[in-house]
Formats: structure tokens, C-alpha cells, sequence
């Protein structure tokens, strides 16, 4: 189905590889099948990352997303929110207000219909919170912009070779335990499933729960929480007509065969689930907020202020973000 | 080198996947360039097993480990410690009883010297706690046969591409964080790195070691124990001449790339280190115990009683774990 309205790309931090990543993309945008996208960002530092990287792909400042579609594949389109510095590798204050002026114009135009998808480049946390961001994360800001409660804000990791969603997140490990509750799995897994039907055209996704303790607890010989916690909210999933199986043994559950039986595996902690997405998909993992009245994709890495500048930053996450943004959206407006 | 002294590999639970396991890898001793190896269990369930897979690699008794050589790969070398039924995917405790027989002769054996090594077939541990086993498993048994301290045997999961310790094993994930000392942790990464040198011919082994939280706690921002119990025990590794790093986020360790900068991976649970290795290695995990005084493998799965019987058992780890059994003790034997 012909794109109608373009998508948006926020810059992420001016000295993360945000930059230089969208103007990539916009050079890869036939290659990669691309659908229409805009960046929203500084017009000056998308020019200076394509003069950096040698792209000869032109940088064109529009007055509104609509008229990023006729330059789809010709130019990198911007909608201009103001000057700043490039310095690759080099943070600061300004350059963290400028991501965040970023973030905040991406997603409102996202909310207005003006763009039919979110994608937001990386961002440093720590960099935004001096400057008064109070937000754990992106994620966490799209949710409060949008009205959405956190607990209904589900990140989702996807990439060629699996699909995760940790039930808790940024939690220290000890803490983990005391955070599961049946309640919280089955809000989040129900979400997902949901997400699964209508964004991702998975009719019955099938939903793989991974346990809390080694052999999902062994009959309650290593810890409770899988009986007591994890298998009562498996079983209310099923009884809500979800296809839920669980808690399964984490470490026989990402291998080739184990996830040829399910469309999602549902983690309870961070690791479990970042752990084999990194692992199979690190170059092209997509993190993904379900649950929300807008489609939100993201490239799920950081802003390597390492090797921003340099030319060395992978577009594959990037490229996979922007496309998967494109079908979700299609796939909404195909069902309205 | 020529192999002078074959390898004992115990047959496991006779209701599991353990008999055919051992028929098959004689079959496949050519084409998977296995060492010499005898059998020891019962000589009439073999020759069963090898019946029901339709092998017809000869099944035969010897009198001494030694008298094996001469049948390498024209037969399976059993050393018969006795009779038993062979009913697949029904275990009953005379089976358990003649599974752990097998693992005391096998051990006996390779601890006088009559075999270079000890492979194990898979065991059911609950089986055997009902008819007295006293060990969670065959390497706390094996370990303390040998007169090792259970702290001192180290587990090592190996496959074609990841070595992982697991620094606590079967421990419920709320325990873990108070199970994990520096010392431990100085403990295992020691023996680790001694056997790489020893066993492996890894002449400067890298030990990237994992953070216990996400993000390796982010400086402190979530949970406490990657800054105070695994940084100092990498640092003393350091000052003790190991090439250790960490702690080190655990979801970025094992993406290809990250793989290819370190031989062990030593990580702080269960899961940690089974969920990436299991996800890579799935078919070809050995189970490797460091720090005993003979060589002990074993492949990394259990007694798969659901398909015991009917042929599906894939043998890549038993032929894993035999081969690298053999090499261990070729480089033990060349050292001495």
C-alpha cells in the first residue's frame, strides 16, 4: 500500500552516531526498501555528518513531513528545529537539548497524524537528566507524552531471529524476584499478544513465558516464584484465550528449534531476554513500545559516542527500525 | 599422538537416551575421529540399544579398559558391570542403581589410570537421590571421589562457539546475589584459567568475566554487587597475572564479535551462562569439570526420557565430549 504520510526520525544526541545513522539510511533507502521517512532534527548537522561520511545523498530541509515523500529515496529530508554543534564523540548540555527538542517534535507530530510512525535515534540518559529530562528512558517519555501508563508501555526487542519482552526492565537483579507478579505478566503479555495481532499480522501469536530460577524452578526446588507467581498468570492468560505456555526452562528456550514454537518469549528480567536477542540479532535488533496509540520503533543501541563520526556505526538496527515502523503503520492503517 | 589408554564413558540411566548415545558414537567413531573409548554398564543393554537403532557395530565385552584398543572404532568395548532391563523412557530404581555403578566403576577406573578419562552419560538426579545418591549431580560425586572440595570443581560449559562458568549453578535467582563472594569468584576464575593452560593449550587464556546486574549495574544504579564483589575480584585476578575483564554488561557479551575477544566467559548464574551458550551450542554443549585431578566431560543434556528409545537423541555432544576427553588427556599426558 502507497505511504501516505512519512514516517519520523529523531536525531537522538548530536554526538552519538543519530546522525550519521539517518543520513545513511536515507542513502540506503532503495536498497534497504525503505518507506518514506523524516528526519526532525538539526537541517547543519545532518549536512556535516553526510559531508563527514562522504554521503553524496542530498540534505534537504522541508516545511512539513508531508513534503518528505517526494524526496523518498532522492534526499535526506529534515524538519529543521534549530542549529547546533557537531562534534562527534563530544556530549554536552546543548547537544542534549537539541535531542531532546528532537524527541519531543517527532513524537507530537506522531501524535498529530502528521508522521505515521516514531523511530527515535539514541539518546544519553545521564546527558538528559542534567538538563531536567526525568525519564528512565525514550520509552518512558512516548508513554507520558501519549497518556499511557508505564505498565502499559511494553518494550518489546525484536530482530530476524527472535522476539522478547522483559517483564521487568532496569531492575538490579536481587530486586527482580519482588517485582514479578502475576498481575504485572499477564497486563504485559496480554498487551503484547494484542500488539502481536495488530501491528506484527501474527493472527494467534503463540507466547513462550520463560521461568524466574534455573530449570523454571524444578518443582519449586530452586526458588517459589515460578509456581507461586509466573504459572498462575500463564494460566490466566490461556483462560483469556491467549496461546501462553509456561514457565519454561530460559536456557533450552532461544535455541533454533525452541523458537520455531513460539512467536514471542516472554522474560522476566532484563538479561534473560537481552541476553539471546544480543546474542542472534545484535546488529539488528529493533526495540519496539507496544501498547501505545502510536507506532514507536528504535534502533536498540546506544549512542557510541566511541565511534560516532567515524563511519563505523552499523545502520542494520537503524534500517530495521525505520521498516519495521513502516509495516506496523501500514498494518494500522490498513485495519482502521 | 597415539592414545595408549582408552577413555571410560559411563552409560547414564539405561531408560535414557545414554545406551544408544554410546552405540552410536562407536558407529560414527571414524567419520567423528573419536579417540578410543570402552563402555562401562551392562554388555546386554548395549547390544539392545544397538538392536532398536538398527547399528551393526559389534557390541563386545573386554576384560580390562586396555583390551578396548584393539576394537577401536571396529566395536563397542564394554566393560560389563551386570545385568539389567532395558525398557526405554520408564526408569525404575534397579536402573538407577546400575547408573550409578556405572559412574563409580568409570571413575575408578580413570582415577587409577586404567582409563585417560571420564566421560559421563546422562543420569536422572532425582532417580538416583531415591536409592541413596547423596550428590546433586555426577559432578559433585565425581569431585568428591577424587577428594575435591565442591567449591574447587569447576563446571564449564564448551561448545564450537563459547566456554562459559557459571559461578553459582543450581541456585534460586533470588539467592544468587548473596551466594557470590570475590573470593568465589578469584576462586573459579583461577581453576578456570589453569585448565585452559593445562587442558586446552591456551597459553594466555582471556576470562571476560559478566556483571551480575543489568548493564553491569551502571555505577551502582542498579544493585551494588558489580562494584563491590566482582570488580575487586577481577582486579586480584589481574594482580595475579590472569587476563580477566569485567565486569562487563552481560547482554553485549556474546554477539559474534564480542566471542572472539576472550576464550571463558565467567558468569555469575545458572542462566547467565546456559541461555548463550545453549542458544549457540545447543547440539554440541559438553559439560567440562576443571580443578579435579582426571579429566571429566560430559554432554550437556539429560536423560531425554521422552525420546530414550527411539533413535531422535542427536549424539553431537556425546561425540563432543568424547573428543574433547581425548585431547585433554593427550595434553595432560604430553605435560607430565
Amino acid at each position: 500500500m502507497a505511504q501516505t504520510v512519512p514516517i519520523a526520525l529523531s536525531m537522538g544526541d548530536p554526538a552519538g552516531v543519530g546522525p550519521e545513522l539517518a543520513v545513511t539510511a536515507a542513502a540506503q533507502t532503495a536498497s534497504a526498501a525503505l518507506p518514506p521517512f523524516v528526519a526532525v532534527g538539526s537541517h547543519r548537522i545532518f549536512v556535516a555528518a553526510a559531508q563527514r561520511l562522504g554521503v553524496a545523498m542530498p540534505v534537504i530541509a522541508v516545511a512539513s513531513a508531508a513534503a518528505a515523500l517526494a524526496l523518498h529515496g532522492k534526499a535526506l529530508a529534515v524538519i529543521d528545529i534549530g542549529d547546533g554543534d557537531y562534534t562527534p564523540g563530544v556530549p554536552d548540555d546543548a547537544g542534549a537539548a537539541l535531542a531532546l527538542a528532537s524527541l519531543e517534535r517527532a513524537t507530537a507530530l506522531t501524535r498529530q497524524g502528521a508522521t505515521s510512525a516514531l523511530v527515535t535515534g539514541p539518546i544519553a540518559k545521564s546527558r538528559l537528566a542534567r538538563i531536567g529530562f526525568d525519564y528512565p528512558g525514550q520509552t518512558e517519555f512516548v508513554a507520558a507524552a501519549c497518556g499511557i501508563a508505564l505498565t502499559d508501555a511494553v518494550m518489546m526487542l525484536a530482530g530476524p531471529h527472535l522476539r522478547v519482552v522483559p517483564i521487568t526492565v532496569h531492575v538490579a537483579l536481587a530486586d527482580v524476584p519482588r517485582h514479578l507478579t502475576s498481575a504485572l505478566i499477564q497486563t504485559r503479555a496480554t498487551i503484547a499478544a494484542a500488539a502481536l495481532r495488530r501491528d506484527f499480522g501474527i493472527a494467534h501469536p503463540r507466547l513462550a513465558v520463560a521461568g524466574l530460577n534455573p530449570h523454571a524452578g524444578e518443582d519449586g526446588r530452586m526458588g517459589g516464584e515460578d509456581a507461586a507467581i509466573i504459572a498462575p498468570a500463564v494460566a490466566a492468560l490461556r483462560a483469556a484465550g491467549i496461546d501462553a505456555r509456561g514457565p519454561l526452562p530460559a536456557d533450552t528456550l532461544f535455541h533454533a528449534a525452541a523458537r520455531e514454537t513460539y512467536d514471542l518469549a516472554i522474560c522476566m528480567y532484563h538479561d534473560q531476554a537481552l541476553i539471546p536477542i544480543k546474542t542472534l540479532d545484535f546488529d539488528e535488533g529493533v526495540n519496539v513500545t507496544l501498547g501505545l496509540p502510536i507506532v514507536r520503533t528504535s534502533p536498540d543501541h546506544g549512542t557510541a559516542f566511541d565511534i560516532a563520526g567515524t563511519g563505523a556505526a552499523r545502520p542494520g538496527a537503524t534500517l530495521a527500525a525505520i521498516r519495521m515502523a513502516g509495516q506496523c503503520a501500514a498494518r494500522r492503517a490498513a485495519n482502521v
